[in-house]
């Protein structure tokens, strides 16, 4: 928990930043543990349900999470399950870090809106909603029933050069995610799923997942949508750059500021608020992630209530699933970001929580017990 | 293809066992290969939807093949799906291989149709109907809507000592499956996945896969449901021992009457039957890939119409994907059966199809496309 005060910067009006990081505190405090109880009791029942102990696999360890989250046995189906999209871009773009103009953010949030993009497909066959949040596109959005207009700044700026962004505006990016995560909860999602589009964000992402993990950039940089050997040396330089000029903040909502993005640091506040309201998030891959990473320096009892949606194959990703201990659900070669791989994981998310609560045990249905025959 | 007629048992009345085989060649010949035009095109569409290249990577693939055994791009949703329960027992049970009782496979039976087992569970969340097949169960199942009564015999014999069962009861437990496969298409399915149930069906799966892939029996035996070291090792020796007594089979039936069960044969019918019916297959875990590593000695063609739903922890699962050249969905320590990881991976395959059918391309949503700009 990070309740300790960090000098601000003289840009930020002390009272503003002031009323924000009391927020942030406020939302961490409210955070509680899992339910340990309930996690046993879910095990304990696993053992009853027809099936060779353990034969579930990685399914009877994620029943037991869900009921640890809801508090009860069996858990809650989770479901309705809302994915938020959230969008903004970044002006390390200027370096040359990705080969997509940066127009396609703003034009991928028209594609969302409008059902077309991937992550629209994957939900609607897993019954789930879609918002998209716009937190920080550099460009002119429209209106739209599915977009939330809650842009913080038009973009960040080049980290290579500065901060990414002030922390004042690194912690309003933060509460938009959680009060999206409240109002999701409010209308009545069970199950939050994490998205966003942004291009140019594998850079923040492998800068954040670099700086909380102490590894090399090399080492958790990867080819975002697709970069060439060339580009992709290019971006470890920017990203290892940025951080030797931000030096290693300790403080999580600074780190965001100096080379995070404005959607990152929203998924950081979704993470958070989804734990406030105790109920499962899927987490994407590796901007998800880094999201994640800064969640859980700010309190690391949020992780207990993130389910891990897959294995991007951007390194990065594994690098912060290894720092938060969370096992994958998909490993299918995934690159795309926009919450697919999580929106894809739904079902087996959904499907865990109805083996523990639909399984006929030994005894209702009659069945002899195994060894014990 | 097998076509070479074998010598048959003395024990056979020529004219059935020949009217039998005469109809897996019938089977057999009525597959074909998929439409690889069906399968680049499918590919091109890929590259003209809204995201990177190759971004959703097994996705991608998986989507290719279901259009290749479609014949049409998209292809059509594999839905609704049908799960078929084949249900069999082995007398080599009474060699103590595994610490279930026998009676375990007809209360399963009568649990599969209640709808308590985890299969029931996962198919009603995937919108998916289940049929149990009784192809070889050694003790009495009460009717039921959900049973197609299809007993071949009571159980196989003990797989040690002798054949499990004659050539001609394989060949009519293959049809069994080909037949059930058949009437669920018919009834409206466009996918079809494999479940099985048979407490000691790990043993014949075991030795099928070491006669098939030529790999040590050690290597490919595993823990079925959950053995001890001691238990492990006399289960190796006992498929060991079997696999002395007859010797290397050239023919995949005579392979089937010596080492395998019932259930397993009807499993590699349903893969052939699906084939033929040009529907996916959606391949479950050992027993299931026994069954098509069978079916694909017969017509090596049907491979290219198996989906591979998941990786069970059963070491011989693995060795029969590499043999049969498949990727699993999933791999999520599942070591149940039933066609439960295989049902589990129904929404990735639904959502393949979907993702190509439903998302933008870049001209409809007026995305830039990338590197080009």
């Amino acid at each position: 928990m990070d309740a300790t005060p960090e000098p601000e910067p003289a840009t930020e009006p002390a009272g503003e930043i002031g009323t924000c990081r009391a927020a942030v505190r406020a939302l961490i405090a409210a955070i509680g543990p899992v339910d340990v109880d309930a996690h046993a009791a879910a095990l304990a029942r696993q053992d009853r349900l027809t099936k060779p102990r353990g034969a579930l696999g990685e399914l009877e360890v994620l029943s037991a999470r869900l009921a640890a989250i809801a508090g009860v046995v069996p858990p809650p189906l989770p479901e309705p399950a809302a994915v938020a999209v959230f969008a903004g871009d970044h002006g390390v773009h200027a370096e040359g870090v990705s080969p997509w103009p940066q127009e396609v953010t703003a034009q991928m949030v028209a594609n969302l809106c409008a059902g077309g993009a991937a992550v629209n497909v994957l939900a609607r066959r897993a019954g789930a909603r879609v918002v998209v949040v716009d937190v920080g596109v550099a460009h002119d959005v429209a209106p739209h029933a599915a977009l939330r207009a809650r842009r913080v700044r038009s973009g960040t700026a080049n980290l290579r050069s500065g901060p990414a962004m002030t922390a004042h505006e690194a912690c309003r990016a933060l509460l938009v995610g959680a009060a999206i995560a409240a109002e999701l909860v409010a209308d009545g999602a069970r199950c939050l799923v994490t998205g966003e589009m942004g291009i140019g964000n594998t850079t923040p992402a492998a800068a954040l997942i670099a700086a909380c993990t102490g590894r090399p950039v090399a080492d958790v940089t990867g080819r975002g949508t697709g970069i060439d050997d060339d580009m992709w040396r290019h971006k470890v330089e920017v990203i290892t750059d940025a951080l030797a000029r931000c030096g290693p903040p300790e403080d999580p909502l600074t780190l965001l500021a100096e080379v995070g993005g404005l959607e990152i640091a929203a998924l950081a506040g979704f993470c958070l608020g989804g734990a406030r309201s105790r109920v499962p998030v899927i987490v994407d891959g590796v901007i998800a992630l880094a999201g994640a990473c800064i969640a859980a320096r700010l309190q690391p009892l949020v992780v207990d209530h993130l389910v891990a949606g897959h294995r991007s194959v951007e390194p990065g990703a594994t690098a912060a699933l290894e720092l938060l201990g969370l096992t994958p659900l998909l490993d299918l070669g995934l690159r795309l970001g926009e919450g697919s791989g999580a929106t894809l994981a739904l079902p087996v998310v959904v499907a865990a929580a109805a083996l523990l609560a639909e399984m006929a045990t030994f005894d209702s249905a009659a069945v002899s017990d195994g060894p014990t025959g």
